[in-house]
This record gives structure tokens, C-alpha cells and sequence, in this order.
């Protein structure tokens, strides 16, 4: 197994790290810190902003749970079979960040990051991550300096992570009753331990670096965007836009199901969903807007980087 | 087996008396009808109001779908098994009226009801439904009134129907991650067929009195709390308690489960969404407010009637 100390502690560095940038590029709001303890094992330190000048509402949380492990992560036999051969036996240790920020302008893209590394009793470990990027209007060259970015940090490490990480993006960022992608996607990986290609000290410095992206990647998207006039119009789709997120995050996310089924602390589980939603019935944008152009954009397979 | 095309028909009744019956307590909007078909078997009518002087957003939804039983239902064997025996082969038929009514005024509740006749083709059938109410602040007066209209209701059929399907509804509406129930519940049940008590015939006619009082219960209602004038501080309260039925309907709702997992007609399922919700970090009423008491009685277990 890894040290999940050495582990722990370099999240909450990154944490921190990732705070102090947003707050440079915000130059608005403070994140506040609440510390918060779980009954069954473990706890965490949760990190949120509100009503800054570019995020409306964002949260940046480090969680180190363990205990018993749950019974909707007992089902998975091969990952939680104990020594005794029986499932549902063994115990969990889950450490991780997780990060969604909801900017007030809808020319600015909500992202989210989640890295985390997850170990059982029985020596079974893997690491896990992804980011992926959700504008509310679809600007290309946002898009594809988003998807480079994520394909220069992989490709540092192994040449089949971008396209294997993209493809596995789209695949769980996606809002099946819908019929569309949550935004432009990005990498998504899990269960992530050693390969004949990699060892597991090689996956965890891909980790780390998928980690140390997020900072420099929101902090380009803000400044690019930041002036960027909008309307009361373009507000309205924002909300539109952000009913889904949060449709997304409530129904599919496993991020937010494990939260719940571990009885994690529920405001920072929820600190994912937007500040206001709005759902109308039936609603469609008209033919050729804007607002069509970024629905059309929503789906699988789209190729952003050459 | 009840004949299934007289009770779609009594449905399809139901749902324009109360529609009509909305249209002149609202005496703005008009609700606009859409009919849809589901491609694997049946349809529905859609019939949604926004904008009203009382209903910001509302739908009184009817649907008759059959077709292969899906998956999730097949696991349920006792209802399920077919001639030969063998889960996952019958048909089913399901028939029903749903209703999510978003008043545009904080001091009005919103309400839901539900009422369902299903079938397998292995001759199991029964009947479901019920109806609660979600104040965004709790009136004792208006709680009690609907408590005891449903009562009323349960009690020309059988004297255990309101204290068996009143704790069914706390139970069932029931916000688990937030340990508080949606609002002052109601009566639910589901799987009604016959006892030793009662006929299939008897509990029908129990089931077509349920939907018959909605009409009124919501008329009154209205009427009693359309003039009460609120804040735009009221307004924002109502937003957060409309982010909390939003988490239901997409965490727990088993009707909604339903139509995702039935390729029902999306924009008729999430009809049930609030047209606008807020999400707040970590947002707590100043103690002894209006807010406080109305989170204090969200619990199970309170007797409304004496």
C-alpha cells in the first residue's frame, strides 16, 4: 500500500494551495474553513467561498474517512473480499479533494476536480481523479486550451491516458435522461494502481499532477473571461444550465452517492449544487442561438485538441 | 384483473376536473396540454400551468404506459414471475395521475399527489397513491385542515386507513440525508389490492375518493392564503426549501425512479422540479424565527388531528 499519511497530508497542502490561487483571482471573497469530524471514523476540512467578485459559490474539501466498509461498496466483490474470504468485513480508508466552483457570470464555465485515493483491508488500493469543465455557452478556444492542458499532463506520464481519460469523461459526465454530456468533459480515471507499463509510484506522480493543473487551468479560464459583459438573458440560461449540474450531481455522481452512503457531512457532500436553479418546463432555445449552438455541443466524442 | 381501460378513463376524467378546478382558483393562467407517446408502449397527457396569479409552476400530469417489465421491477419476483416461472418475461401495465403544484407565494404550500393502478401480465395488480403537503412555513391551522380532510377521506373506507397511510407518508416523504421529512406528510400507500376487509373493489372506490379530494383540499387552501402578504426574505426561504423537494424527487422519488428507468417523457417527470431553487452553503434559521419552528416540525411522528 501507499502511505496514506504522506498522502493525506499533500491533499491538504494542495488544498490550501489551490485556495490561496482562487482567492488571488477573485480577489473578492475569503474561502472560510470548517473542520468536521465523522462519527464512524475520519472527517475533514471544508473550504468554501461565496458571493466573490468571479465565484458565486464554490467549495474546495479535503476528506480522510475510514471505518467499516459500506454495504453499496460490499457488493463489489473483488475489492472488498476481507482476509476470512467474506465480504462486507473488511475496512475502507478514502482520502481525497474535491472541488466545484459555480462562477456568477454564465460567460465563465462552472469546473470541478476530484482526486482521491482509496485503500481496503485486504491491501486493494487504487487512486482515482478526473476534471471536466461545464460552460454555460460553449467557447471553443476555452475548450480546447481546457482539453490541452488535461492532454499535456497525461501525456507527460503515458502516451494512452488523454484519449483513454477523455473517452472515460464523457462516458461518466453524462446525464443519460437527457441525452447530454454535463459540458465539454475532460479526463475521468479510477481504480487507477499499477500497470506492466506503470508502477504505482508512476501513476501516483500523474495523480499529483493532474492535482497541480487545476489551479493554473480555472485561473487562465478567469482572467480570459472575467470581463466578458453578459445579459439578464444570458443569466436566465446559466440557471437553466446549472438545474442540470445539479440533476447530474443527485442522480449520477458517485462522488455524492459514496458522501451519503458513508453518512459524510452534508453540507460539504451538497456544496457541489448551485447556488439558484432554475427548471422550465419543455423548454428549447431558438434554432441557430447561441444557446442551441452550446446544446448541440453537448454530447460524447467531440475531439477538442488536433 | 380491473378492467384497466375504465380506470384510465376515470383518470383522464380526473385529471381536467382538477385542472379546471385550478384554472378558476388561479384566475390568470391557463394550463396547456400536450400529448405524448412513450416509443416502447403508451403515452400520456401533459398538462402543465406557469406563470399563474397562485401557481408559478405546476403540472397535472396523466400516463397509461405498458410494455416489458423493466429490469429494476423484475428483481421484485413475488410480482413479477411469469407463467413459466421465470422473472423478467411479463408485461406491465401501469395508469396514473401526478400532480406537483409550485405556488408563486412562500406563504402557500406546495402540494403533490400521486394515484397509480398497475399490472403484470401474470395477474398481479394493485393500486397505490397519496397525497402531502410541503409548507414553506408551517400553519398549524391549514395542517390541521389537511390532515383532517384526508382522514375524512380514509374513514368512510376503513377506520385503520388514516393512522396506517399517515406514518406510510412520514416513512415515505421523508428527506433521509437531511433527517427531516419533506413536509407535514399525508397519507401514502402502495401494493393496495384486497384483505380480509376489504375487496379490490372496495379499495377502488377508496383510491378514486383520494383523488377526488384534491380539488378541493388545494381550493381551499388557496383561498385561505392567496391575500397574505410576504417578504422578499420570505421568498428566499421558499427557494431553499424548494432546493430540499428538489433533492427528493431526485434522491428518493420512486415515481421518478419510475419514468427514468421506463423512458417516460422527461420534460412530464421532472415536471415535479421547482422553477427556481437555491442551494446556500451551510445555511441555518436565526433561532426562534418562523424559519426555526417550520425546520422543527419537519419530523415524523406529529399528530395533526386529534
Amino acid at each position: 500500500m501507499a502511505n496514506r499519511e504522506e498522502i493525506a497530508k499533500w491533499l491538504q497542502d494542495l488544498q490550501k494551495h489551490i485556495c490561496s490561487e482562487l482567492e488571488k483571482a477573485d480577489s473578492g471573497a475569503l474561502f472560510t474553513v470548517e473542520e468536521w469530524q465523522r462519527p464512524e471514523g475520519g472527517g475533514g476540512i471544508s473550504r468554501v467561498i461565496q458571493n466573490g467578485n468571479v465565484l458565486e459559490k464554490g467549495g474546495v474539501n479535503f476528506s480522510a474517512v475510514h471505518g467499516a466498509t459500506p454495504a453499496f461498496l460490499s457488493t463489489e466483490k473483488e475489492h472488498t473480499l476481507s482476509p476470512s474470504g467474506r465480504a462486507g468485513e473488511g475496512l475502507f480508508y478514502a482520502t481525497g479533494v474535491s472541488i466545484v466552483l459555480h462562477p456568477k457570470s454564465p460567460m465563465m464555465p462552472i469546473i470541478h476536480m476530484n482526486i482521491r485515493y482509496f485503500e481496503m483491508s485486504n491491501g486493494v488500493h487504487w487512486l482515482g481523479g478526473g476534471i471536466d469543465l461545464t460552460p454555460h455557452y460553449i467557447n471553443e478556444a476555452d475548450a480546447t486550451f481546457f482539453h490541452q492542458s488535461l492532454k499535456q499532463v497525461c501525456d507527460k506520464h503515458n502516451p494512452n491516458y488523454y484519449t483513454d481519460y477523455k473517452k472515460w469523461a464523457d462516458d461518466y459526465f453524462f446525464i443519460k435522461h437527457r441525452n447530454e454530456t454535463r459540458g465539454i468533459g475532460g479526463i475521468f480515471f479510477d481504480r487507477l494502481n499499477e500497470s506492466l507499463q506503470m508502477s504505482f509510484t508512476q501513476n501516483l506522480a500523474f495523480w499529483k499532477d493532474v492535482g497541480m493543473a487545476f489551479a493554473p487551468i480555472y485561473t487562465e479560464l478567469i482572467s480570459r473571461n472575467k470581463n466578458t459583459a453578459f445579459t439578464e438573458k444570458e443569466t436566465e440560461w446559466q440557471l437553466i444550465r446549472r438545474s442540470r449540474y445539479a440533476e447530474f450531481n443527485l442522480v449520477y455522481d458517485k462522488g455524492t452517492k459514496f458522501g451519503l452512503e458513508t453518512n459524510g457531512r452534508i453540507e460539504s457532500i451538497l456544496m457541489s449544487l448551485p447556488p439558484l436553479a432554475a427548471w422550465h418546463y419543455n423548454y428549447n432555445p431558438k434554432a441557430n442561438s447561441a444557446e442551441a449552438k452550446t446544446l448541440s455541443l453537448l454530447k460524447k466524442g467531440i475531439e477538442w485538441v488536433n
